[in-house]
């Protein structure tokens, strides 16, 4: 495999072998080990010294089930950290089957120029784009197909990357008709965007499985992985997984009293019934929209949807948890369409959707829209795509415009937003918000898995909790497994290394596995600290220590000591 | 003495005796010794758990000259660390006459009212002050005095403060018609905002001068004091301090190359020669302004002016260099009058015009203003004043208008603009303004004074010499003396021991002076370390290492490394 460079200022794209520093490492992991290495860690986020990276996970391009998801990292102009957000679809794949380790976008164009970059079997280019200027996410991947084909894999930015906005994200399109997916999280269209790049286009065409060094061993663990899954009672055809999606858990969520409720100010929500994933999926199917399909051509979860109006148009796909709880109940809207609708904006102006929830559940304190009314929240967005000042204040996200509109109440850590999960009813998620190298991010440790065995309002055992949680995801994150893909590795560590071993024959243990997600920690946590991050950023905002969230009226009580001393060990 | 401590939470006033381990700090030694034992150092600087503090200075309320200046202090809401910011005019005399070693500020008004603080020989009470909200703060001493009578020295925030701006500073009334000074810096009028402090007024009527401990030995120190500042060639009769006030230095910051212009792109200013102290001087006169007046009763250098506009109303009192630089070469502005206009609008919205200079001309650069065009700022000040989200943005001062606006030529240390001189061309100004655990603030160690010492475009010899001068204010800012009168005490670091030894009777040697200053430091560092600064908040703007500044056309080049061990022998 090799590593593709772009470098955005000489306009010259490098095909690299893969430093043998780098050989063990994918995905997240990747990510984590070429900033270390070659990113000036108090660099500006959105200067030429920062670094655009996508990378495939280590089991990228295999036929392995769910293992197709695309990392994509820098410094984040959010946290000032470390910063990986993957997404769903086909990328990861394709990109390891045309022999992509990671492709590395250096540099800025002198000239405020807009580029393609273009990756096939053939090699890449750097091609101008200055009319794509301007273009929504889905104009922009509709374009990019009209060009190369309904085949090609889009990574792309909206308006709101364009701007730099620290909100906004990379939309990657998926399999059939997932148009648009997001590596949400930390800023990284705006980071892009700083690259002078409006899209990424991978023409997959005549791209090859990568080789397995044990191809019995693989296909072994492989087969066992998808059986696994299939007969697993929540990620199998019968399952809450399959069935509903990232949205089976809204009552629940609901249920402990932690779903963000206007702005944080509640974990319950009168109707939170009407947002659940039983009524997704039947408002979806009944309207001739999808339920049970997939993201990547190779899943045998098929936890997707796409969301259709009254009249069976689709909206968005797919339509998920975090993004019901942020643009749903956060700013007191009842209704799937009033969701769906905002997530269309949000995904068409490239924004991470949780991050815009929270923020616009700012605003909405801070009297500039109404909880409840989806149209003074529609009128928000229309300012971000305008680029309005008041437009731009909202696109750098919840701690910038809580600063500017002098709400104190601000759901982030490290600068970044909180996810869906209330951490004062789930403080095993406000450990992992606190502490992770990611900032507040449910995907970095979320604790709602283990709710049935540790209390999740009290204050011991979170830190625990949330070291395992936040230790196992980095595997995921670094192959380019998916979340929901979890249940047969974690179930048993020796699968994953059996996989591994059947890629690469590295001869790894279950003691191997183990030491690789602590380097992924350490060398995060490493790259923070000399980015100039302290324990100061490993906190929960203060109101939450403060003010009660009702139904439980409780605070975040999990001692600073613990956050504190949760990486001790690694 | 005693502290007086005005809790906003329970509205009640305490005196109590000053514990023994403040007892030998003053100024802003106290503030940092205060913060450091009393202020959780990750509090959110606007929450009920940040203080305001005023102090004098150790030296305040004897008959020394220019030691009236009071000390203003709190964890900062623009740098996230340790502030003082100091005022001239009588506050600290008048605080000390009444005995007073510090106001303490604590907690904050449940319901958003708004008091006055009223410090009188009689006690200190809080008092109602709902329908003082929205006054400027000319309005607000106007106010202030028509009740409790024109000796009373009034410190007051604008609507900035109100809104809670990290842009707002304190206004303080001095000498006769020096009715706005300013403790500019850090955001402290948007924590007096924050605690629902709309003026604290000092009625100084009966106050005492402190006990002498050696009464000969401290007239006699005073006496020579006096006498030096008068004899010396600069802050003497015929000095350019005396004449020119701080603008005197207009013409030789230019000369340098280091006076900002249109946002720090330029160092040097067409018309700097129409904004230059002669001309300042020569054109108050003219109007039957002032020049050469005090803005503390006791005072020998008398360095302020009060500016005329062409019909001799009097425009602002004092027009002062970093004004000038700020919101006129910096804005491209050339003319005296302008200048004033904008210096006036900034005092009564209570904003420092540093902050707010740096910040328009960042507004400018993203096509909000014109360069030049005094109007355009005028329109954006008034944004400010009518609190719309571009003002409110702008309020934040220049890193977060630079965030919103897209601008990444960003003048600011820890998050703090930088005041009128390009550290691309002062370059041990650059050294202050990257390490003083103050943020960037020439007042904190400003090369200027040793420019015939160090080249000011070497990159070497910046370290010492800003540690010299970081190390050397700290004393007068504890004390309470002016900057304009530290020749005396520079030159024989003895009569600055026998000042003291002469009030308090410490029996200090020139030693323990020394171990004083490095005492403050240690304690400001410290207070900054457990809030989470690092080294890497010790920084010049990543675009100020890049982009050269005519019409030297050098670059800030001064090692990290030297910037990392200015305080390791502290």
């Amino acid at each position: 495999m090799k590593i593709l460079r772009a470098n955005m200022e000489r306009l010259e794209i490098t095909w690299e072998p893969v430093p043998p520093e780098y050989e063990r490492f994918g995905g997240r992991a990747l990510i984590a080990k070429i900033l270390l290495t070659e990113v000036p860690p108090q660099c500006d986020p959105l200067g030429p010294h920062n670094k655009l990276i996508l990378a495939p996970g280590l089991l990228g391009g295999t036929n392995l089930s769910s293992s197709a998801r695309l990392s994509v990292g820098g410094k984040s102009p959010l946290t000032g950290g470390v910063k990986e957000a993957n997404s769903g679809g086909d990328a990861g794949s394709h990109l390891a089957r045309l022999g992509v380790k990671a492709v590395v976008v250096e540099g800025q164009p002198a000239d405020g120029k807009w580029y393609v970059l273009h990756i096939s079997r053939e090699g890449a280019q750097l091609l101008p784009a200055d009319d794509w200027r301007g273009l929504g996410t889905y104009a922009t991947v509709a374009k990019a197909r009209e060009r190369w084909g309904e085949h090609c894999t889009v990574l792309s930015i909206g308006p709101a990357g364009e701007m730099r906005m620290a909100a906004a994200g990379v939309a990657c399109t998926g399999y059939e008709d997932q148009t648009c997916r997001m590596a949400a999280r930390g800023g990284l269209g705006a980071v892009m965007g700083s690259k002078g790049l409006k899209a990424v286009v991978i023409d997959p065409s005549g791209g090859e499985a990568p080789p397995l060094a044990d191809p019995e061993l693989f296909r072994a663990a492989a087969r066992r992985f998808a059986t696994e899954l299939a007969e697993n009672p929540r990620t199998g055809r019968q399952g809450s997984m399959h069935l509903y999606g990232t949205s089976a858990i809204v009552e629940a969520v609901n249920e402990m009293g932690a779903l963000p409720t206007r702005n944080f100010s509640a974990g319950r929500f009168e109707a939170a019934e009407n947002l659940s994933g039983p009524r997704l999926r039947e408002t979806t199917l009944a309207r001739g929209g999808k339920a049970g399909t997939r993201c990547m051509a190779n899943c045998v979860i098929a936890c997707c949807n796409v969301f259709a109006d009254p009249a069976g148009n689709p909206v968005v796909a797919t339509l998920q948890y975090e993004t019901i709880g942020m643009v749903g109940s956060n700013l007191g809207i009842g209704t799937l369409d009033e969701v769906a609708r905002l997530n269309r904006i949000c995904n068409d102006l490239g924004l991470d959707s949780i991050e815009t929830g929270a923020t616009l559940g700012i605003a909405a304190e801070a009297g500039l829209a109404r909880f409840g009314d989806a149209e003074s929240f529609l009128a928000l967005l229309d300012e971000i795509a305008r680029g309005t000042v008041l437009g731009r204040v909202l696109g750098q996200g919840a701690v910038v415009t809580g600063r500017v509109l002098g709400v104190s109440r601000v759901p982030a850590a490290k600068g970044q937003a909180m996810p869906a999960y209330d951490p004062r009813a789930l403080k095993g998620n406000g450990v992992t918000y606190a502490t992770s190298p990611m900032g507040a991010d449910h995907t970095a440790g979320n604790a709602f898995g283990v709710r049935d065995k540790v209390n999740p309002l009290a204050a011991t055992g979170q830190r625990e909790a949330s070291l395992k949680l936040q230790l196992d995801v980095t595997m995921l994150d670094s192959t380019g497994l998916c979340l929901f893909a979890r249940p047969p590795v974690f179930a048993d560590p020796q699968l994953m290394v059996d996989l591994i071993n059947g890629r690469f024959g590295w001869g790894w243990t279950v003691d191997d596995l183990q030491e690789f997600k602590k380097t992924v920690l350490r060398m995060e946590l490493e790259f923070n600290r000399r980015a100039g991050l302290t324990s100061a950023d490993d906190r929960i905002p203060e109101y939450m220590r403060r003010e009660p969230l009702p139904p439980h009226n409780t605070v975040f009580d999990v001692p600073d000591e613990d956050l504190d001393t949760i990486f001790a060990d690694l």
